[in-house]
């Protein structure tokens, strides 16, 4: 088994050679160049450790790896139009350089494109990869439309909130595991505890997000310590915050001036360990992730670069 | 065979049948508001009617007709976003009626529930249905690209112009016809001249739309007469008459009292023929889709319905 270095600059080279063709070129660029813009490519590496890990082809799951990136980065396109972001990874979303309705059409034909490469893929497992695939594509549209919908709400469930960024992140990273060792003709067993075992990663990993936000150190994420308190956002520190002391909450979220405002809500947040909890929380996701792993190990699958995986998702501290 | 009005109200029929459901509300409600619209229904009488000439279960002529539908609806709900439209068929659009992040995911849901659909479909010819369908939804992508590209662009040639509209209108037309063919196990061949006819077909309207916006009576259309001249828009006839004499169309479209404007172009338009020309075209494409269907009946397929279908849609004077 290649170790992940490796398997990112195997899907890199892959990427290159598989760049989208067509005309009109204001249709296709905007394609070309999301998918340039890089970032860890988790989703393909998780594809082509499933399949490596059952010993599948690897064209295999390089093919089902990219078919989850491209899907990835089209729901970035169109997240930014939503979210009304300008910068994605340091460059200019597609709908700021390009404008909107190009952002739109560009994300429509990615998704198309990536039925496309799954109706042209002949290996293992063909239904089952198309139908895992689907449920995670309409998950993840749910995921987002939750997402909005709570932003608007004055109240949401913690159990809402956590299974929100299930769809909106974290399926979608199991599908990528799961289908890569589908196409290395897993069994359905097998595929499914992959897919616990990603998204519990996914889940850490996305809490951890949260965390950082608000508790990391700003010189190293380059993100604005508190963006997210600034911001109001409906994390899971928010919401559990606004459960524990309504008027409390209020209080520190009125204040105006951002660094005092900041304070506030971190020296409450403090005061009732919300730090401590949503570390825990995390903890909780890597030992269910760690207990998959753990099941797996007892079938017979050889789990270390999933070890090594966690670890290197996990391995930050802003 | 069933004749068209009965057949249009067996597809409505499945339509209140296979209403989407999911959760959240915001994400599955404009699907299925969007799809309520009602319309003349052309896709899915196309992929019936092309099920139907060769014997088919219906069910799968029902089944192939209804993705058409769901994906022309897709393209409404996103194109609608882009065109700024507030209007479709006299309600709401569904950016106006909710939001445009939400048209955006509804529409993208859309799409997805098109493959999802096609996956569970086991009728015959499946993979040739998916590869045709798949090779138009790009299609359609390009087209709008180009439609949208070419708004801004000084100058089109007439021959992107006929190929940005077969993209945009007309292949899909053809892919249902062509597809429902297919899912009633009809050669390669047969379905590759259906989907000819039902392309023809869909120019000759989609001219005529051009025609009667200009041309037409506009008590009976309900709309401006004259829409297209005070917008500007690219339309073959604008092309024409910007190629014919660029100064003399640049005089008549500086005009700024929208009544003198309309008047001015249309009696430019009309000195060089550009009525007759027009018609002529739209004979043109009739005339080959005749031929199609002559090829058709040589081998032996019997296309009563389809002549039918020609009348039924070239029927209208405004």
């Amino acid at each position: 088994m290649k170790n992940i270095t490796d398997l990112q600059a195997q899907y890199n080279a892959y990427l290159s050679n598989n760049q989208f063709t067509g005309s009109p070129t204001n249709l296709y660029e905007p394609m070309n160049y999301i998918m340039s813009l890089g970032g860890k490519r988790i989703r393909p590496l998780l594809s082509m450790i499933g399949n490596q890990l059952f010993n599948g082809q690897l064209n295999h799951g390089l093919e089902i790896g990219h078919i989850m990136e491209v899907f990835h980065n089209f729901s970035l396109v169109h997240d930014d139009i939503m979210d009304k972001a300008d910068l994605r990874r340091g460059n200019e979303t597609v709908h700021i350089k390009w404008n909107m309705p190009t952002a739109i059409l560009s994300g429509d034909n990615m998704l198309i494109e990536t039925f496309r490469m799954l109706n042209l893929y002949d290996g293992p497992n063909k239904f089952s990869i198309i139908n895992t695939y689907l449920k995670t594509a309409t998950e993840v549209c749910e995921g987002q439309q939750n997402d909005m919908d709570f932003e608007s709400k004055d109240q949401v469930e913690i159990d809402d909130y956590l299974n929100m960024i299930q769809n909106k992140t974290a399926v979608l990273l199991g599908c990528s595991l799961k289908c890569g060792a589908l196409s290395a003709n897993a069994t359905e067993t097998s595929a499914n505890l992959l897919y616990d075992f990603a998204v519990n990663m996914g889940m850490a990993f996305q809490m951890m997000d949260d965390y950082l936000d608000s508790f990391g150190t700003s010189n190293n994420t380059g993100k604005i310590q508190g963006g997210d308190i600034i911001q109001g956002k409906k994390t899971w520190l928010y919401l559990m915050s606004q459960q524990n002391n309504i008027e409390k909450h209020q209080e520190v979220f009125d204040i105006k001036e951002p660094n005092q405002k900041i304070n506030a809500v971190l020296s409450y947040w403090q005061s009732i360990q919300l730090d401590t909890k949503c570390l825990n929380l995390i903890q909780s996701y890597n030992a269910k992730a760690l207990e998959d792993l753990e099941l797996l190990k007892s079938q017979g699958v050889s789990c270390e670069i999933l070890e090594e995986l966690l670890v290197y998702l996990g391995n930050r501290n802003s």
